[in-house]
């Protein structure tokens, strides 16, 4: 009988799910094995109309594509699930074992999940309960330190940086200011990878907490020098040092200034009133998430998925694979998983931004 | 002596204003004229560093570029400018004489007027002073009922579709509906265009005031057939039919609902609401007016530009070009920016949106 | 019992094909009918196999993909097949009674043909015969008389154009000749509007036959006025007025000059001996086909798959979809396909490429 | 008075060379030195009006766009230039005294030259003679052991991954094999990556000599498995095990074989031949040096650039800035061109293809 293995994404979208999908099916199937592929998370484990098998031919063309095949819904975590009771009372109940039960049943040998760290926390906590899990990570944010690089980043970072682009013209036919709010909520890698490539006079990141001042100076600067617009890119995390700047839907706790539009529209606000300048600010939001993903992506993705079968083959559970400058290798999911990856403030990077001028509101 | 020609640009960005500028120059420069670029509107006829000499070496390659080498910024209506007089007050004042006189004391037999409504208003007010005038029309939003077709609407429609692709596949991804403001404040083509072209399923345009209870019923049928994500397009200029939204700002007219976010945000907050769906907005705001011009936009660009140089060597003036059918035409300016073009509801652009099942919001 | 539709794709591929399918099966099926697709041209009514039941989740997001889900490879005229008897002798055969009386048997009340002149001919003689056809027009080369504009040659347009950017910075910087070949056996439309859209110096096209002295005096005069490079833009159909260029694979007619690499290579050689210039050439070939079809395409896609959908309705047989001026019409198939539509040398389009600089070869 | 550097730029073009000047330019600016950039090599250093001063509102905008500003035509070999004497014989001639010469009466104490392994031979014999030099590396090929990685290779391979896109429609409409040579002459990374991004079945590279029996059996594999059609990708370098292709041009060698097309075209006519498919096979040529750099390129470029003007401060010369991981390193120039880089066949990324089930030819 031919060896099956389960497949599943997690969490948020991210352009490359379909590229590992496309990787671990072919790669899976040319070594004999039989792939099914579980929707909407663990459901696969739970109902059978979400369990599909995989075949190449299913997985034709979908290398180019953005999203992923299987749907990345979470339907929430097995191990604490919110469950109507009869009496119509909530309750959390623990799942996981009927998950894992239907899973050894199904006779499936290894289960590859693709998933953020919230997905990757689960899928460790399966394999402690004897699941043989493997891990892909999938972070769009690129804030994993166990892995060099992660897929969907650099689709993310051409998505704003093409946006920038666009910004340029009009900025500078009309002497504007033009506020750009990316993703990054604990760390400015989008951000500042956008900014510098994207030709950006002011980058905010949550690494640096910002001072308003900085901004109006860079800003009065390029003035002086006949530049009579700027660009300015704000991670959705980036904060003012003096916590001025609070996050959007936290009116609740008593702030009188809640910032309705995120923290771009909140830097807005104070460039126009304070320099008077025509500023307008702009949230990239889901573009970011969507789109065919590039050939650094779809490569990189492509690899983690054919690392992935391999260390099936090899019997290495409870590993992610990374990424290690050029190679593929295997990080226990736990180790994994605790580390979050910030931008090194004396990194290259961060020097070739302040080199060419790029002000970093610090 | 050689013959002066001066060209302006005025008003919004669009994609194709530089290939405008491009076809002036070189054009009229191969019929042994010299051309002269008015920086900020009018500018270059109040002070002589705004006024710059343009030879086709100084626009080799903008063809391909979005925004304009000029300027568009609007210095303000020369006809009724506001200006600080020595007490500290602003003082309504006529300087449009003062501009006439440079116009003519500099020797130009022609300007070339490139902007929307309020500059080709204020180019006819010139014309009917004495200033030989020619316009080329511009407005991103299509709403001219002189001409067929704008430069920058193809740029700006396919920059929503393109977003709309984005959006698509992470929308189907997390069963989400997406609901996305594009531009059109008084008409709907750019929602129309974008929302047929990038499959939406339903588009709100301001030519059809919407019932929220459409919307709802639209979405849940998609359910019903197993489609668990929908786009919404919504111009930003569409409202609700018992007129429950109202623009934002308007806060001052004593409403309690302000629509902060605009009315793709409250269409969103409504769905949320009730359908108790998964529901983000996003505002495509400027980038709909940035980037590289399409090839369509190019052409036309070009076409308006050479179209008005002829009409120049044949001393048609207070005219705009325009096209009509496939051929360039003139059209009186005071004509020409009299009619707004809505989207016919009974065209067959509409009936195909129909047709193919988009819910229009009636 | 349901209507029954038959849709068939036939001849080159041209982006926009799926939408028109989407076009066609939604709207069909909103009226209640049922449709069904033939594979490989008139495939479906020989082989079962190449039948396909088509509903709206078959080609849900297939509207943005180049392509054609049927796959249009023609497998001959099956007025005229070719077909090997037993003795291994090839003999033509006239199949289109069986195919008739399939048509016929299987109940379908309509088929919609999209194709180029080659296919509906064929579906002319079917409709002759009494099959209900409606034809719509494919030809990326958009030189069909019989309606103002095809679907996929916008597409084309923008692929060219894309290439003539790219190439311009390569060029500049080596101060190098480029020739770029483009579509067009008869016409000249894709390299007209790429090449005047692209910043072409030079655009060679079959409707005049150039003078390659006329080139060299374009390029040297470049160099006088300090452009160091040009672009020059040929249809794969242009010719030398003289007759000196015959096309690729005609070396049996006797003339020495056989031109191994097309046109675009002969004009490149002539460029590079006598001017002494580096020049270099390339073929665009295939990928103009290709791609995700603009919006401009989409939409016209889906108004003429949508316009068919109602003909079908109104029983207006034999007669082919068109686009005359923003209206959809219906004109009579034969007649359609009577007159090739040549680039009016006469009109606004050639007029701005003259005016702007371009040298067209004449 | 303040510090002179110069720049120059040499050989082939590669997206991301102006985003290198714009960094040296700012950031030497902001280091209080002056900028001159030298154009057409060491043009600069021969006639004034090739050298020209560089102030950062000169690079503005040029950070996204391809090409260099600064032409970069390789004006010869100083050390071995051929100069026409009066006797009009062509004699070979060293004018890098002259040129030294020129640079120190300038009074530069820097000069940074961008270029490819020709180039920087130079530029480290001109180090040799005591000209204080830095190099960054200029190849879009990838293939330099020094450097991890080197700007443009990511734009082009996204290019020929585009094309690979586009091909990939039409090649399945009309079940056709598809055959498109990419860059590579002595190394196979940008078929390599475009080949696996892009979805290719076969590829070919300089470093694996292919079967052209295993070709076959991949696309009659292909027919197999009921898909139809087929990708072939080419690197320019690859060649038969038998030596039976030989390359473009080399007709003089007496074999009757010569491919007037090149290697790709050679494929196509094979393939053709032997198994009756309609094969198609297109030259990507110099689209893949043209177009705006990606987002990685241009960070790339960015960090050389600002690394250079580092190494230009701390006076380490005769160097070249390199990659090494994700850190900025300085290898001495005679070193750095020493080694090309060939793809490593026990790579992550060979296996990943042949995982995949990517044939490559071997």
């Amino acid at each position: 009988m031919r060896k099956k293995l389960l497949i599943s994404t997690g969490g948020g979208d991210a352009p490359g799910l379909n590229a590992v999908i496309f990787a671990v099916v072919t790669s899976a199937t040319r070594k004999g094995w039989e792939v099914y592929g579980s929707r909407a998370g663990y459901g696969g484990l739970l109902d059978r109309d979400d369990l599909v098998r995989l075949i190449p031919e299913d997985v034709e063309g979908i290398l180019s594509q953005g999203g992923t095949i299987l749907g990345s819904t979470n339907k929430g975590n097995p191990f604490c699930k919110p469950v109507e009771n009869l009496a119509g009372e909530i309750q959390i109940v623990d799942i996981s074992d009927k998950i894992l039960d239907n899973f050894n049943r199904m006779g499936f040998f290894c289960h590859i999940a693709v998933g953020g760290d919230g997905s990757l926390d689960i899928a460790h906590r399966f394999a402690q309960k004897g699941m043989p899990v493997i891990g892909v990570p999938k972070t769009i944010d690129n804030d994993l330190e166990a892995t060099d690089r992660t897929f969907g980043f650099d689709t993310a970072v051409s998505t704003a940086t093409d946006a920038l682009d666009k910004l340029h013209s009009t900025a500078k036919s009309h002497d504007r200011v033009m506020v750009v709010e990316v993703m990054g909520r604990d760390s400015g890698w989008i951000a500042l990878y956008s900014g510098i490539s994207g030709g950006a006079d002011i980058i905010l990141i949550p690494e640096i907490p910002f001072k308003i001042e900085s901004i109006y100076a860079k800003i009065s600067d390029n003035e002086l020098h006949n530049k009579h617009y700027s660009i300015v890119v704000v991670a959705e995390g980036a904060r003012a040092e003096d916590g001025e700047v609070i996050s959007k839907g936290q009116g609740e706790m008593g702030r009188s200034e809640v910032i309705l539009g995120g923290v771009g529209e909140w830097v807005a606000d104070q460039i126009r009133q304070r320099l008077k300048k025509d500023t307008r600010s702009l949230v990239l939001g889901h573009l970011q998430r969507g789109g065919s993903p590039t050939t650094f992506d779809r490569l990189l993705a492509l690899r983690f998925g054919t690392a992935a079968v391999r260390l099936a083959e090899q019997g290495v559970f409870d590993h992610m694979v990374a990424l290690a400058s050029s190679t593929m290798t295997a990080v226990p999911i736990a180790e994994a998983i605790r580390h979050r990856k910030k931008v090194d403030l004396e990194s290259d990077k961060v020097r070739t931004a302040r080199d060419i001028g790029i002000c970093l509101g610090d």
